[in-house]
């Protein structure tokens, strides 16, 4: 969990996920060398903050977002959001501007956002929740489980896998954007026939903490069902405890993967939280450990 | 007709197009040796659940959807809708899941839906209005019409066209998702300057039955000026009935054209309907032949 | 100035942007040989009425829309808008159609538009505000300097530019849809790394008259940083008076570079006015000089 606890720490608001973008890298390069296939690894200013690994000859790839929801620095005082985080007047967000480290609390509702922070902010300074990790037997409960849950279980995948594309990407939390340029440079490098999206899903009327990975049948958007059917069957053959979800709202990647240029399946697989996008992100230990065991499962048996 | 008969009776819920697409393929396989001319026919796993067909060399191409509106099954007897289907409560519905077939009627209004099955349901599975095809001297009236329409007119434009892509695509009733593969694959393979949208438009202010078929002029989205002038003067040389619709909401597979990373040109052509995404959709026969005809016209003169 | 005021007088309403391709088209034509480097033309039924520039080697690419708000006629005399403008009851609006000439007042409201022209209109016909400039020693005001002042701008850029891409895209007002072939084209072409979009923005609690160009932090959409601080370093050094812009709402074409899969950075920049899709747009004359000035010095320092 070490790991879990370092991305954690880590700020990536959308369009300013450079920081996170190094750790990532920094990390594969030193342990890909422990990993059971050695990866190609693709990034740099061509890919902008993401950043690619292809071990063996994929045809899945499994995509996890580096980016956060937060808050932008506006005029005066004012701040706006980056994503659609919860609004709750007194949250203590932390920033970096050109005159140095930034404390200061979210007050207002969301017609009118500002911050106490006594100083004037330079415009265009994006914010995070301050972080505070707790875990005990059952839960971790911090700021952006969206989505370093997500990065954890991507490069605890790394160990394992053998043929796949691991694939960070940026934006999700604020519209995406980078998801059709990676979904083009592993076309027409060596494409994929499906997507898994590892991310985050809400505890829900039928989803709840404890039962297991999600297997999303739906949010806004459908997968198709044969390729649902078949997640689906191998999750069955696999003995791992998960829970199908069924929602009329919500996106992920999985959008962007859908209205590409390319005939490729995907799916939403992952832990559910609830206290979405707030400070306090609650996830089951005993689901992450699902999640991770799934996807090793499923990227070992498609 | 009989064609139009066996098109209303699959079920073909967004994201669950297969059967359709099975009837379809049949069809084509047993019918094209009557057409003018043979077409090279693409589907299979490559395409997903869509299918193309390709008559001698192409300028333009015809787009017709596979897809219907309906409802998925939630959590106990919840249900919510995919795509926009009209909410009258006490509606038949039809679905089939893990133990069996399903007849149930639909519960509720916009804000919460449910069913009254007596068993646990499998979550995801998709229901469908019950069909009960009506047809008089003047009328055809039952559920899907949009677009199991379109697909007829498309069959039937099989039968004569002798240059031009036909297309069956998925998902339209749900955002889309399949264009822009379909979109990819013919500029790539035999590309196209234009495209027709086979499918069913609304009885509007401005838009009545029996005055024939529709040339949409704008819905949501606006067509190129230029291209909708060649249209309207082909259509005028015509002799078929035809009437032009000006509308400021509702949207097609043209969309997708619009926003395809291509200079193609696109213009929704199709009948009209009314008690649109009910099971009471109804179409004039007489635009219904006018739709077949024009279609014929613009391909052969183009 | 006479460029800008000739600009102005054109119509171009999206989706019937012809007129306007045509006048640039000509006026390129007739002052390239003017320019310290001819560019290479693309023009025609291939790019729709879109125009691309390729001046040099380009790492950047200039955007600038051609197209206007606007209404289009519906059924009896009633109006629908294209793209958002203003709904002001009493407005002047000229149009044409088969039966000639058009001047009339846009009555109503939000909910229900018409015009009062005593005979009946073509179905799709297209009005434009009617023009009214008016320039002082401070300010322009009239219609449509969103974004005729962004052609002007793209138009003067030509005359120094030494490598660059300079294009002119249509429907930006009402959706998009033409910058996909464009980035596409430019792309398999002479590919870039960056883009600017040269575009009017909104005057706001934190943007001013008379202060300068805006570089945008962000509108709806947000540019990658790293990319904004490359260009404020730029802007800092270049001595041209500019303003940082941060807004919650808002889109441009970069929106779409945001989208295209391609990894090519975006920035917004451009002059601000009020009175925003009236026939009263009004801007400081100082601020667009500073928009020109800018686009001279990034495209010779980047």
């Amino acid at each position: 969990m070490k790991l879990l606890y370092d991305l954690l720490e880590l700020s990536g608001v959308s369009s300013n996920e450079s920081d996170t973008a190094n750790f990532l890298l920094e990390f594969i390069q030193k342990r890909k060398s422990s990993w059971n296939v050695l990866p190609k690894i693709y990034s740099g200013e061509n890919f902008h903050d993401c950043i690619l690994l292809k071990f063996g000859n994929p045809s899945t790839a499994v995509f996890a977002h580096m980016d956060t929801i937060g808050f932008m620095a506006r005029y005066q005082n004012q701040l706006i959001p980056v994503g659609g985080p919860e609004i709750i007047s007194g949250t203590w967000l932390t920033g970096k501007d050109s005159l140095g480290q930034i404390r200061c609390q979210l007050l207002g509702d969301e017609e009118e956002l500002s911050h106490n922070f006594p100083r004037k902010v330079d415009p265009g300074t994006c914010f995070s929740f301050e972080q505070n990790i707790r875990v005990d037997e059952e839960f971790i409960q911090a700021a952006y489980l969206d989505n370093r849950v997500g990065l954890y279980n991507a490069l605890k995948l790394c160990e394992t896998i053998e043929n796949g594309w691991i694939v960070f990407s940026t934006y999700e939390e604020h519209g995406g954007g980078s998801m059709p340029f990676l979904l083009k440079f592993i076309q027409e490098n060596s494409p994929i026939k499906q997507a898994l999206i590892s991310d985050i899903t809400w505890i829900t009327d039928g989803v709840r903490h404890h039962e297991g990975v999600v297997i999303s049948i739906r949010d806004k958007f459908i997968p198709r069902r044969k390729f649902l059917d078949r997640i689906i069957s191998l999750a069955n053959q696999s003995n791992i405890p998960f829970q199908l979800e069924v929602e009329a709202y919500g996106g992920s990647d999985g959008r962007e993967v859908q209205f590409s240029p390319y005939a490729i399946d995907w799916c939403f697989i992952g832990a559910a939280e609830d206290h979405v996008h707030t400070p306090n992100e609650k996830v089951s230990l005993a689901d992450i450990h699902s999640m991770i065991e799934m996807y090793k499962y499923l990227l070992a048996n498609f």
